[in-house]
């Protein structure tokens, strides 16, 4: 089966993949000839992510589709002036790729405007993944170059309406999964996680958001944004409302008083998009400014980017737990490879970056542009075999998430406790 | 209009209206002949209160219909023995007609198991009407001989929802209103009054209760029970939710811990009873008690029990701001009389009480059985001309009215605030 997938791919060989894309280029899924015919098959929402194309998702089409803007080298060269640093590597290379508002955040912070940042996770179980890190990586690196107050949403109560846990479960999963994003090295002083389920009976404005939020969005609308039919409950059906609430300041009194318009940035990974659509809906409805986002594409399952990740799998992807020792046996046995079947057609044909996972996790992960280039031009060449790319890839992710373990290590009960507790953020706004 | 809307009741006029009604005899709005005819057309849910008969409701239909159970003689006996005093009027009178699991609740009181009491009031306007009393004057007659905690929810978010308010006026009306409710005469160390915006998020337990709720209904049952359809918000197809979870008592922890099996009893008009329906259909398979319901009939509008009493229109009913001279104007000008046309007629022939409204307002608000069924009596031979009967209801709304006011003027904000604040309730639960 490997190599008729392999096999079928022989026809989009000749278009390289680019390693340091954004820049004007197609994002990293983006194709012609056979990937497009494929990608019209793309399925998104917040719980389905469905591609036949070992590319991934056809990234471009999904801007068109969901009506955002792409991150063009111009926004990024914008970026880069307005924090005078080099913009981060999800930048460079598309991982971000889409976006709506960004250049009215970047307006205000030029202006000396408070703008905050918003991201969350569903806490389905206790084990993450390395791709969970993403927008969580990303936005630490956000917090950081703004140096802007920063809540994250762990919708356990998501998780209890759509999956067969209880409370204390979807609640369990919510402090666990806080430790591996507290580990990704959020500043304590500008970073306020909350549970939902511990948040709204904890918070006067958050529910108040909620009500209004509700009151201006029918079951018509979730259904054509959701696909929510008549069958499902009536906690699914509104609770998009609670996950649109954070990106209303008000939401926050502990943080920013009474005050409704201080702009929200939410990075998120595409999927999400839909829920801070009816979120831009509404908010000119009941007086609030329209979050602004930043999308990233999806980090692809080991057994290729059409195939999904799965907690309950651990060979689909590098979980936050893993050894060295099991890093290295899944990258080799299962990471799927756009090397050829014999070491003779590798040398004489070459790889296929685009399709190969282990060149793409390290787009993700490994930070020098030159050497990830390098890399690219020599698999692509054939001067690379995939067992020397997959080494590689193995030494950038074991250190990583040793690292990642050492840092969980040292997150307290405390520590989780003091960042999910409402409190004031410190932060520079006037 | 007046004369045809009588004349058409002469019909019916052949049966008496019983003052002094439940035991074994049909509720107050019963009939058969053209009232039951007309009965068919009865529409009664949480919004919309239909008949077109001038005796009101049907009430037995109603209990059929709903599938609760008649507050029989035998029920109304067990109670007075249980409690060791005579039953209040509303029961010795019918108004409190219906039942569901009463029984259950004389079992736990017998067998000194705790049981709360929760009613609520949807805060829509300023104004309250008499008619608006009657489950809260029933209510504080059930905690003074039962001796049992009770919870007020104001629901301040379905009145948001459903009307043209801002949030602050809903809230702003839940207040007031409580100062109406607190004038009763609840004991401030068994009381929790609290408005959903409000204890939504100053409460650990009740959003849980809430989203336990909403994951256990679906879009179809709620449109099934109320009606709903894909136009509604969502913040109307999940509140029923929020009005169910006071039914259990582990969304009140500050009052009952981590209990979860303490009963409810929920005295309320049967209007209201679709939410519990489906509260009692979903409180087993969340593992908790079904909460016990007593109904009562609707409180008639001043122009006769088949119209609609409405805040915008004064003169539907009496106000608890009215002066006793508005209260006096009121009740001649605009009380609907079952009298005849000519006092030579009335004397031959009598009036008729089933229709009279200002009868009806004394079955509400005389305490007297004796007198009361004097003047049932003396109105139906002719003996008492319709000047006389609304002089008596005038001359009980009146003090009634002022000793409202009175007592109104004594509750302070302080007073409110206490109420309102979430806190430990002093009961005798072992």
């Amino acid at each position: 089966m490997l190599l008729s997938l392999k096999m079928s791919y022989k026809a989009a060989m000749g278009e390289d993949y680019k390693a340091d894309c954004p820049p004007g280029n197609p994002a990293p899924g983006n194709n012609s000839g056979l990937g497009a015919t494929e990608a019209e098959e793309d399925f998104v929402d917040p719980w389905t992510v469905q591609t036949s194309s070992a590319k991934g998702i056809d990234y471009d089409k999904l801007i068109v589709r969901f009506g955002s803007s792409k991150i063009d080298k111009e926004l990024v060269n914008r970026i880069e002036r307005a924090i005078g640093q080099k913009p981060h590597r999800f930048l460079r290379r598309g991982i971000f790729f889409s976006h709506r508002d960004m250049n009215q955040i970047l307006d205000a912070y030029e202006n000396k405007k408070p703008f905050y940042l918003y991201t969350g996770r569903g806490p389905s179980s206790e084990a993450m993944h390395v791709g969970h890190l993403i927008p969580f990586i990303f936005t630490k690196w956000l917090q950081d170059v703004f140096n802007v107050p920063l809540v994250i949403q762990m919708t356990d109560d998501e998780k209890y309406l759509w999956k067969d846990l209880t409370l204390d479960q979807a609640y369990g999963y919510a402090v666990e999964n806080a430790k591996d994003i507290i580990a990704c090295g959020f500043d304590i002083n500008k970073t306020f996680i909350f549970s939902d389920l511990d948040y709204m009976g904890a918070s006067p404005g958050f529910y108040k958001n909620v009500v209004k939020i509700q009151k201006h969005v029918t079951f018509n609308q979730v259904k054509g944004i959701f696909g929510f039919t008549d069958s499902d409950s009536i906690g699914k059906i509104s609770f998009p409302a609670i996950q649109a609430a954070p990106s209303f300041s008000n939401s926050f009194p502990q943080i920013f008083g009474d005050k409704t318009d201080v702009q929200c940035l939410i990075p998120c990974a595409i999927d999400q998009d839909p829920y801070f659509r009816m979120t831009r809906d509404v908010a000119p409805r009941i007086g609030y400014p329209k979050p602004a986002l930043l999308h990233s594409t999806f980090f692809p399952a080991l057994q290729g980017a059409q195939t999904k990740m799965s907690a309950s799998d651990p060979n689909s992807s590098i979980f936050l737990t893993d050894t060295a020792k099991q890093i290295k046996t899944k990258v080799n046995k299962h990471a799927f490879s756009g090397g050829r079947d014999t070491v003779e057609e590798h040398r004489e044909f070459g790889g296929n970056c685009d399709v190969d996972v282990s060149f793409m996790y390290l787009t993700f992960f490994l930070e020098d542009d030159d050497r990830l280039e390098q890399i690219r031009k020599d698999y692509t060449s054939g001067a690379m075999l995939t067992g020397e790319l997959k080494k590689i890839l193995i030494e950038v992710l074991q250190p990583l998430i040793a690292e990642h373990q050492a840092r969980r290590k040292e997150v307290t009960d405390e520590i989780v406790k003091e960042f999910m507790t409402p409190r004031k953020l410190s932060y520079d706004f006037q």
